[in-house]
């Protein structure tokens, strides 16, 4: 495709997508398709020749639109919001069109030094202090990993220049609560731990994570021979929201020498703004962090701030320098290759430089609190209806429900749950996720869809008293 | 921005992308600029109030272009080539622009599923048989340390799942030459295995890894109690493009049950040639493997095509299952968040599919082979010219050269070397990558940017004899 071509189709795409965004709400919201329909659909082999940009913008439309579940969607009320505002997909189209790579700040300096100054910027908005150095990672898993394999080299004295993690001998232990993400154990047996160094922390009657509950257990392993490692923190879990108490942990983290990672992969956008800082007191006892500005924040994925107290440990594990990598500036710059595990980066900090320029930082906020009150006010109507329950406190934007009429209990009530928030999302009206707690179904609804107004938040509370009756029609 | 304000200025993105491509070659193709530049001219803090899309594009090009250095220019001969073909731009354009995520299979059916097919289509492109699974991963950094993991627990009896590498007896090796790139060595002390772990094989006078070396290590951690675990052997290496004998290894891979994992980041996109097939014979007795398509091939950066004999050895390490990611058809469905370590992922399939499509597999071989004749054609050159010399074999488009009057020898050489290739990078009339061979300075020349064509091969070779001897004039 040649330049000229490229502005052809370019333009017939910039208004597909513009079409699309305008008109996703026309869309059911979750695909409506069988598993195998595209594969079915399409050819088994490539094309010997090109073929015409239309077939394939054709086949767009036909084949591929009908089998997405529509994230940018005002009724999407799924997982947690991804949002893409359009600006950061302008700053992501950019990267993609320009098309250098930032192994080394040699090989694009613009990019490694964006990056710098974004997250600085980033790091100002979320309330953290100067001790912090970010860099984009691709997403909150990664950056988890990144952080256990930083602990587990630190309490190992960067046993990686040894015999790693198969010379130690006191065995080293993670903390974890059972409310983290799947992707915090996931890296924690990824770094090669090991499941029977994973202590799973109790957490109080709103699901946060128990100091007294985490240094009891430190002082067990102590007690046992075992060597204390790391301990992650969720600020904003992804079944209720709920939040560790950061400043006990951290004390106890930083007395016992142990590593303190904080996962706010959802609830660390919420700190743009100041009335909610409170949730993340303690911050400042972390050695790492990680904000996914690619959820509510609103950066089209992927894009995950990760925040160290200090590089020295990131770079120590992370650095590479062959002789095809060298300049004659290495000692001036930032190579961002040392600051993750893959070595070709793209020029990620464009999407977030266009949406925080074109936005504008009181914008960003505005949204978010458009979010919040209309998760509280979808909280009172359900508090306040005969037959719901809320299951956990609303602290953000997400809500966990229950419609359980007084003749259900147990199994039955699950089938309930599981019945109507089934039908709720075949009938594409409402997108939900359906999980448990405490053992039991229940639905999560997570509001903060970039085009979710209150109208449709309005909506979806008419058709959640709907469908627990009856099934919505499509 | 809404979607009106996203169609006006992304036209006006659209036709800077295009100009930006058209015009590529009148730019220096390495920046030049002083480091701190960029930070040096930003503000210090985001904008409370938005900004005007017209500011931002102005500051792209009088802030940003400057600090590029530019992969897709024609006088690009750096690294490896990161080609992003125009038709991949707009297949990733897309994907950024629908901002849907592929959890799992119900969170977006078409993204799983396109990548199943054009991973499908690759396979076969490739010459590779319907043993292997493919998926996407961000970059072969990635892959080579999903594949190392796997065949620690492989090899472990999945350790993982109780104490990890740290209950390990007796200690695994990892196998890998001195001419592996350095992701490799960094994947495996990602892995935990400890550098005394890793042993480095000999390579042959074409700096291909020796297998009766590779058998004299294993043979020799045998003997002493270790267990060898994993050989990674390289299709094209860094340096000098070397071919490792994949079927020797292969063999004694299989026999001591050690996982073969192949690093063809960069030669893999040749293998869609029949006639360069040779190459990687014996590749159906690795276990893993991985090809840059955004590297030669041309597909938008990142998309690194990894493939599996046995997906079980994968998914067995990489899944999870937490409650809010299930869905009724897991069963009968690839949940992709299984095939590796991020949980979110993009719709990366789109670029790959928009390119195979629009260009057809004719063009891109043609394309292929236009790059392999030109540094064939540049080899001859060179070989051909006093004082200048060719230090490994030309296999693919990578040539190692040096220029050496019979004046100079040691460290004078390097000298020189390392001058008139800083020289002509400063000139902004080439990119090339000086790099040690052996202990001494040479210079690798990358051919197989986009836009290169043989005109351009020429003028570089007159811009290299021109600047061996004086600076050339920027
Ligand atoms: C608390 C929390 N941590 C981690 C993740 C994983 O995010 P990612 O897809 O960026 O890995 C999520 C959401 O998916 C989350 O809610
Ligand atoms: C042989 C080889 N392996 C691995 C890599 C790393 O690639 P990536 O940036 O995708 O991690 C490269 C090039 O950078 C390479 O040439």
């Amino acid at each position: 495709m040649t330049p000229e071509q490229f502005r052809q189709h370019g333009h017939q795409l910039i208004d597909l997508i513009a079409d699309y965004r305008q008109r996703v709400g026309e869309h059911p919201v979750m695909a409506q398709v069988e598993p195998g329909y595209l594969k079915a659909a399409l050819p088994e082999q490539a094309p010997q020749q090109g073929e015409p940009f239309a077939a394939i913008l054709d086949d767009v439309l036909q084949q591929v639109m009908p089998g997405l579940s529509h994230w940018q969607h005002p009724d999407f009320y799924g997982y947690f919001p991804s949002n893409g505002t359009l600006s950061s997909v302008l700053g992501d189209f950019l990267s993609t069109g320009l098309g250098v790579l930032g192994l080394s700040w040699q090989s694009s300096p613009a990019l490694s030094e964006l990056e710098e100054v974004t997250l600085d910027w980033l790091r100002q908005l979320l309330g953290l202090s100067p001790q912090w150095s970010g860099v984009i990672q691709d997403t909150a898993s990664t950056s988890t990993l990144v952080a256990l394999i930083s602990a587990r080299e630190r309490s190992s004295g960067y046993a990686l220049a040894r015999g790693g993690l198969q010379s130690q001998d006191k065995p080293l232990i993670v903390y974890v609560s059972a409310q983290a993400h799947s992707s915090v154990d996931k890296a924690a047996l990824l770094a090669g731990f090991g499941r029977d160094n994973i202590r799973q922390i109790p957490t109080d009657e709103h699901f946060a994570l128990r100091p007294e509950a985490l240094q009891a257990a430190i002082d067990q392993d102590l007690a046992d021979g075992n060597q204390p490692c790391a301990v992650v923190a969720t600020l904003g879990t992804t079944a209720t929201t709920a939040l560790d108490p950061l400043r006990g942990i951290g004390d106890i983290a930083q007395a016992r020498g142990v590593w303190l990672h904080v996962d706010a992969a959802m609830a660390g956008s919420a700190m743009i703004l100041p009335e909610c800082r409170w949730m993340w007191d303690g911050i400042e006892l972390a050695d790492s962090l990680v904000v996914n500005a690619h959820k509510w924040l609103g950066v089209a994925f992927d894009c995950s701030l990760y925040y160290v107290r200090d590089p020295q440990h990131l770079i120590r594990v992370m650095s590479t320098n062959p002789s095809y990598l060298q300049s004659s500036v290495d000692g001036e710059v930032k190579n961002l290759r040392d600051w993750g595990i893959p070595l070709g980066r793209r020029f990620r900090a464009l999407k977030l430089w266009f949406m925080l320029r074109s936005e504008g930082v009181e914008a960003l906020q505005q949204r978010l609190r458009r979010d919040l009150d209309n998760a509280r006010w979808l909280a009172e109507q359900v508090g306040a209806a005969p037959d719901w329950e809320l299951l956990a406190p609303v602290r953000l934007q997400t809500l966990c429900l229950r419609h359980r009429p007084t003749t259900l209990d147990g199994d039955a009530l699950d089938a309930h749950t599981r019945g109507w928030a089934d039908r709720l999302n075949a009938s594409g009206k409402a997108y939900v996720t359906p999980a448990t707690l405490d053992g039991r179904w229940m639905v999560r609804v997570s509001v903060g869809a970039l085009p979710t107004e209150r109208a449709d938040v309005e909506r979806l509370w008419a058709n959640l008293q709907a469908v627990v009756k009856a099934p919505v029609r499509g």
